[in-house]
């Protein structure tokens, strides 16, 4: 399972010391970016390349304990749900006791640049996130 | 109705040129924070006081059409549901055409900081909130 | 003289609820981009347009007295140099006194993208530009 | 020496694709705190603790090259100057050839928070600092 970490600073604190919740979307999307780095679908080759924008359709997040300023948090990605042309990532963050303190899902949706449209995904890519595939149980 | 405005500036846009998607997040909250201001509920003097906290239990966004670096936008901010020591926020975030380009909406928990539970809303802050209640239809 | 108002919400307050040093560049960055929309020069144009790029080569600040979320702060923007292809903002940041509490300064240098080379600022550019023009004293 | 290290994520990226100027800022500040935490002197633990405040009194980059999105990025944080109550970091931003691409500065000032005055930096504090004290030649 791939595993990204970081050390929650002051950028991402508010003003209790805690998590400001704007900012996990920010650490989810650096999560999301080393994952696909990782898995050879590195966004800015694929921004370099031209042929296929990957905007976010739909983002949530549930937030059931804090997580704190100073605090080693540990991100699990994984694809919750892989379609046609689009995907479904969940992230799991922990902190430093190895207690999920909140969750995030981003659905990302495959464009062709070429017609605007939703194009199936690549088998390349698909081998790859399929790898990755943990639907929840 | 409450509407705040903020033009879409580069601290807010991708390589693409368009909304980053968790700066939505951000401009949620700073519209909120807004509305909660011009309600008397200023959530500075809420944090000074120390009675209260207002965690954030969820929070989830839809994107339909992209939002542009130089757009001027505008966020409507209504109460979609009320509780006992919790309720709910929609923003619906409008381009220079009017048009709905994403929705978001936040769930706000009430939490009494002497114990650490939830508490009741205030009958001022009540009243307040149900002068912007706006059930989804 | 061009004036930009934002209210310092939580997105840009540290744990002390006094602002993140570098959220002032964000929001000197936010108001360098509204004086140039005003002044027909707006930066979003100038991208689509594609001749040139404007990128920044030096950026500083001092921070006197601390800006505290809630805040209305007022930033004020002038020309403090204008010279062949850069030019130089100056920004003061006053709270709701009236008191500056911060002061910031960016260079900015034109790029024609065809050479990658420092362009001489068009004459059109030069006059709005001259018009905000306060050297130190 | 003590390094940082980064990848440059589309959070920090503009339009054009290259670092938001604001950004170095943010980035300057995690590997600060990531410097202080290594070095027994972590800034959340600071905080709590309650004795003490190291505010932020002047910073200051210079941006000679782009960082690019998807750039891995190597901070190395010196101590450049050390006072009686404050002392000056410097940073050298280097992308993926090891070509430095920016530097950045930044002057903290210890404050005592009983009476709101400087502080003398504890002994302690004091050895740690000066075994990273590499004055500018």
């Amino acid at each position: 399972m791939f595993e990204y970490r970081f050390s929650l600073a002051m950028s991402s604190a508010d003003p209790a010391g805690v998590l400001f919740y704007p900012a996990l979307f920010r650490h989810a999307h650096d999560a999301y970016e080393a994952f696909m780095r990782e898995n050879e679908m590195a966004l800015d080759a694929m921004l370099a390349d031209g042929r296929y924008a990957l905007p976010i359709a739909h983002a949530e997040a549930d937030y059931r304990r804090p997580l704190r300023h100073g605090n080693a948090v540990t991100v699990s990605v994984v694809i919750s749900r892989l379609g046609e042309s689009s995907f479904t990532i969940d992230f799991d963050f922990r902190d430093d006791s190895g207690e999920s303190c909140a969750t995030a899902r981003s659905v990302h949706v495959l464009i062709d640049r070429a017609t605007g449209a939703p194009s199936p995904i690549p088998e390349a890519w698909r081998r790859r996130l399929e790898s990755h595939l943990h639907p929840p149980s």
